[in-house]
C-alpha cells in the first residue's frame, strides 16, 4: 500500500518530520511517499496561507498519479483543500484534523485541541463543529508560530505544555489533540507526562488512510465529491484543468 | 464609494451580467468596478473549481488596490475564498451566499435556496449551516450547468421554475434565494410570478457592502481575520506572498 | 425613501438620540421619521415591559400609514414585537438585534454583545440563538439601567467599557455589538478605543431597511407572516383589530 | 389549590371548553378558576393576534390577585405572553405548548404536533425548538381556523384526523400532541382511535401547574424572570405599570 | 394510584430516604411502593455500575407486576435503564434526571445541575443534551461519593453548597437541580438558603408520574418503545426473557 | 495484536459470520478472537434486549482478560454497553456504529444508515446524533428481523436493497452504512451494485481497533471512563463487582 503524504506548505524539513511520524506507525507493507508542495507558502497560518497552498497541493496530487498511490494524506491540521482533493482523487483522501478528532472520539467523551496561533484557533473550531465534535471538544491556541516548532525550542514546548495544563484544569479535558502537523514528534512524550491520551494528527491520518484502503472504500463520487467537470482553466493554473472522463453526476 | 465586484471565474460575460445586476441596485454615488479573474476555471461547479479559483481572485483583489476600492464582493454563490479575502483586505468583503441568506432572514422564517448542480448543493448547505440558517433554510439543486444560465435558455429557466415550485409545495418555503450569480437577472421576474420574495445574491451583496462602508465598519483584524503574516511563498503564486506591515495578533 | 424609526418605549429623548444616530448613517434620499410610542413603559427592561410596549408600537405603525413609510425599524435591541409588526405591515420591518448581529457576522467569526441589565441578557441570548449566531456570539450584561444611558454618565460608560474589556479578554471576541438602542452614540468612539469593529443596532438597522427597500423586497406574506385575519377585538385595544383585505393564506 | 386558567383570547365558549377539560383532570382539592381576557382578539392565529392579546391576559393575572391563585395556566398553545407572565407573577405560570411537548417527551422519542393554521405552524415550531424538542418533534398544520373548532364540525375533525394520519405515516410519530386549546375535548377519543398517546395541552398544563405548587417551586426571580422594575407606563395600558416592591436583581 | 419507586442500586437506606421524599410530595390517594434492587451495585457511580444495575431493576419491575403498579420511577439521577424499562412496561416510567430538568425548565431559562462525582458529570451532561436542555443547563460535579450522602455529613453538604455557590456566581444559574437521588432531603433547605428554586429529582418524578397516570397517558408502543419481542434468553438472566404477547410493531 | 470481537447476543452463528468479516480485513499480525456472550438474548432488537445483554458482554470482557487482548470490539450496531466496557477495560473498546459512521464521514458528506427493525431505528438515530453526524446522516429501517439475516434469505436481501434504493433516491445519500452486524457479508456486493461506498460496521471497527492499538492510544481514564470504583455487588451479577486497583479520579 502506497500512501502519499503531502505537505501543503513548502518547508521540506516539516515534511520530513511528518514522514518520520508517519513511518513510525505505518503498518507492515505500507509505504509512505512524502511530498512537499512546490508552490505556495512556507507555513500555513490562517485562511490566506491555506487558500494559496491548495493549488500546489493539488498539483502534487496530480503529478504523483504517474507513480501511483492508494490514498493521500494532507499534512496540515487545517485540512487544507481537503474537499477539493476528494473531488480530484479517485482514491481516499484524509485530513489531519478530521482523523485526529475522530480518533479522540473513540477515547474520550470530552477533549481539547491545542493548536499554534490564535488566527488558526477559530478556523479549527469551525472544522471541529463540521466534524460533529462541537459539543465535545474545545480548541485552544498556544501562541507558537508554526515554524518555531521546527526547532523544538524549549520556549515552544513550554507554551504548548502550559496550554495543555490549562485544558486539563479548565476544560475538564479527558484527552488532548495536538493541533499542528509540526507537533507530531511530541505526542508520545506528552502522553507519558500527563497520563491522558495525546493524539497526533499525522499518525491518526496514516491509520485512517490504511483503514480505508484495506476496506476497499473510497470517496463517494455521487454529489459533493463528484469528479471535476472538464472545462477551460486560464492562466498560471491552467495545467490543473480537469480532463474529460467517464461521466459522474 | 467604489465597490469591487470580482467574478472568481474567468467568464467575462458572467461578470458583465452580474455587473448589470449590481449597478441596477447600487446607491447614488456607488461605483461598481467589475473585475474578472485572469486565472482559473471558466465556471465554479463544486469544491475543486472553487479551490483553483481563489488565487486568481486574490490576485485581482491585490492588483485593484492601486486604483483603490472601499469594499469587495466575491461574485460566486459558493462564497469562494471569502475567508482568505477577509484576511487579505483591510476593507470589508462580502459573499453572495452570506448576503443572500442574511437578507432572506429579514423577510421570512423559512426559505429555500435553489442552486444549479447537485455537486454544489451540499457545499451551499454547509455554508447555510455555518451562517446559522440550517434550521430555517433548505437547499435544492435544479440540475442546470452554470454556463447554461448564460444563454438564459428556456430549458434552464424551466428547470429553475420547476425546482422553485417544488420548494414552495414541499418545503413550505416563504421565500426563495437564487443560489447562483448567473441567476441575477431572473429575480424580479420570478418574484412577480410566485408572489414571494426572491433574493438574488449579487444585489443583496451590493447593499451589504454599501451598508458596511457607510457604517465605517470593516473586517476585524483580531484573531481569525488578522492580516497574513509575511513569509516566503514559492512558485507561480509567489507574487501573492504577504508583505510586512504593522503587526497584528 | 421614508424609514419609520419607532421607539417602542415612551421616552422621547431616547427616540431623539436614536434618530440622530439613524440620520448620521442614512443614505442620500432617505428620510428618517422618528416616532415615539404613546402607550406603554418608559423603558424596556425584560419581557414584561416588552410585552406591554407592543400594542403602542403597533398603533404607531398603523397611524403612520396615512403619511406612509417604506420600511419600519423597531428601535429596541430586544426586537420588541418584531414578528407581530411583520404580520401587520406590507413593508419591511427590521429589528435592531437582528440587524446588528447579522452585520457583525460579516465582520468577525466570533463576537460579543454587551447589553444593559442581567434581566435582558438571556432574552437577547435567545434572540441570538434564533438568528443563528448561538455558536458565534456571547451575550454579556453591564449592569446599567437603560435610562441611565440617557445621561451618558461616566459611571454608565465606565461599566460598559469594563464589560467590553472582559469580552475581549475572556471571550476572544473579534467584534463588539452594543446591545441597547441607548448606546447608539457610543459606537464610533468605542471602536476607536478598542480597535475592533463596534456595531450599533440603530445604524445597522437603517442600512438593512434601506437595503430591503432598494432591492424591492418585503416580508413574505406566505405562512408565518401572513396578514392578520379580520376578527373582532375587544376592549381598549379594539382599534387595533385587523380589517378585511385581499385573502392571504 | 387554586389554578387560574386564563384564556388570552376573548371567546368565553372556548374558555368554558378548556375549563371542562381542566376540571376533568384536576386533582382532589384543585380548584380551576377560569378567566377570559377582556381585551384583545377573539382568537389567536399568528403573532399579531398573540401580541395584542398579552396585555389583556396580564390584566387578568393582575385583577385575579385579589382573590388569589396558586399558579396560572395560559390557555393558548402559542404560549402567548408566557415570559411576561412569569416576570409578573410570584406563582408558577405554565404554557400549553411547553406542558404538552414536555409531557410527550416522557412517552415517546419522536412525536408530531398537529395545530390549526399554517400561520401558527412555524410559530409553534420555534417554540418546540426553544423547549429543546427540535430534533424529536415535527409540527404540522391541519388548515382549521381556531373558531371552527368550537362547533366541533365534522369538517374540522376530518381535517385533524387526516393530518394525524399523515404524521403517523410520514413522520414515524410515536405520539401526537394536539396543538390548539380548542382541541382539548378530542384527545381521549383520538387516542382510542389511533392507539398512540395523544396529548392535550390544557390537561398537561393542569398537571404541571399542580406539580409545581405541590413541590413548593415557583419561577426563579433571578435574571430573566426578575420582577418588573417600577417605572412610568403611559396611555391606555398605564394601569399595568409595575409597582415598587422589594428589590430583585 | 400506586407508584413503584425502584432504587436500581442495592442500598436499602437510600431507597428509604427517597421514599420519604416521595411520600412527602405524593398526592392524596397516591401510594408509594418503594423497592430496592436485589442484584447489582451498592451505588451507581458511572456507566459501569449503571449497566450492571439494569437487570436487577428490570427484575423488580417484573416481579412487582403481580401486585400491580400504575407507573414506575427509576430512582437514580442517571436515568439508569430508562429506555429498557419503557419497552418492558405497559405503564409510564419516569426518570429522575428527565423529570428534574423538565421541571426546572418551567421555572428558569438557565440553570445548573450539581451532581456527585466527576465520572457522573459527563454522563448527566449527555442526558441533559438528549432532553433538549443542552443550551440552557450546565452540569457540575461536587466531588462527593454517593454513599457519603447517606450520612449527610457536614463535609458532603459543605462541598455541595460550595458547588451551588459556584453555579450561581459563574454560570448565572437561575435555578439549581440536585443531581443525585441521595440529595432528595436537602432541596427545601437549600432553596431557603439561596433564594432560587432547588429541584429534587425524586419529588419531581413523583409528580410527573402522577400526572401521566391522571391523564390516562402511557408510553407509546410504536417504534422505539415497542414491547420486547419474545425470544430465547440464556444464562443467569434468562428469567427476564420477554414472553409472547399481542403483536406490536 | 489480539482483538477480542464480542458478540453481545448469544447466537454463535452470528458471531461466526462477523468473525469471518473481521478476519477478511484484519491486518497482518492481527488475531481475531471471537467470543459469544453466554448470558442474555439471542438477538438484540431494541433497548430491552440491549440492556439485558450488557452484563454477559462485560463478563466475556472479564474472563478473556486471562488470555489477554489488545482491544475489544462490541459486535452489535447498537453499540451495546460501549460506555460501560470503556470504563471496565484498560484497552481500547470500539463500537460498530461509532466505527461505521466515523468511517463513512471520510467518504461522503451525507449518507444513510440502513438498519433492521423500526424499533432500532430511533435508537441508532440517537447514536448518530451523539457521534456528531446528526446533520449528515439519515437512519432507515428495512423491516428485517435480525435473525432472518442469518439465513441470507432472498426476502431479507430484497427488503434491504429496496431500502438502500430509497435512501439513494430520497435522501441524496452519497454512501450507505449497513446498520446491523448481521449484514457484514453483504457490503462488498452491495457496493458493486450501487456504485457508492457501502460501509460495514464489523470491518470498520476492526480497522479502528487496529489503529488505536498501533498508535499506543487507549481510553482516557480521566472523568467519564475512569475505572469502576470497588464496591459490593449483590446477587447473580456479584462476580462483576470491580476490584480495588490503583486510584483514578
Amino acid at each position: 500500500m502506497r500512501l502519499l503524504l503531502i505537505n501543503p506548505n513548502t518547508t521540506a524539513s516539516m515534511t520530513e518530520k511528518a514522514a518520520i511520524a508517519a513511518r513510525a506507525v505505518a503498518g507492515v507493507g505500507t509505504q509512505i511517499i512524502a511530498a512537499t508542495s512546490q508552490m505556495g507558502p512556507a507555513s500555513i497560518e490562517g485562511y490566506y496561507d491555506g487558500a494559496i497552498a491548495v493549488p500546489g497541493m493539488l498539483q502534487e496530487l496530480k503529478e504523483r498519479q504517474v507513480a501511483g498511490y492508494d490514498a493521500a494524506i494532507i499534512c496540515c491540521f487545517d485540512d487544507t483543500g481537503l474537499d477539493a482533493a476528494r473531488m480530484f482523487c479517485d482514491v481516499p483522501v484524509v485530513g489531519l484534523c478530521e482523523a485526529a478528532v475522530t480518533t479522540a472520539g473513540f477515547l474520550a467523551q470530552r477533549f481539547s485541541v491545542v493548536t499554534t496561533l490564535e488566527r488558526s484557533r477559530i478556523l479549527i473550531d469551525n472544522l471541529v463543529q463540521r466534524y460533529g465534535m462541537g459539543s465535545r471538544a474545545k480548541v485552544r491556541a498556544s501562541d507558537i508560530p508554526v515554524l518555531e516548532l521546527e526547532g523544538a525550542s524549549a520556549g515552544a514546548i513550554g507554551k504548548l505544555r502550559a496550554e495543555i495544563e490549562r485544558a486539563l484544569a479548565e476544560d475538564g479535558a479527558e484527552a488532548i489533540v495536538l493541533g499542528c502537523a509540526g507537533m507530531a514528534d511530541l505526542a508520545r512524550e506528552l502522553q507519558a507526562i500527563y497520563g491522558v491520551p495525546v493524539v497526533d494528527g499525522v499518525a491518526a491520518a496514516v491509520k485512517q488512510a490504511e483503514a480505508l484502503v484495506s476496506l476497499g472504500l473510497s470517496t463517494s463520487k455521487r454529489s459533493a465529491y463528484a469528479s471535476p467537470l472538464p472545462k477551460p482553466f486560464s492562466g498560471a493554473l491552467q495545467h490543473l484543468a480537469p480532463v474529460a472522463r467517464s461521466p459522474s453526476k
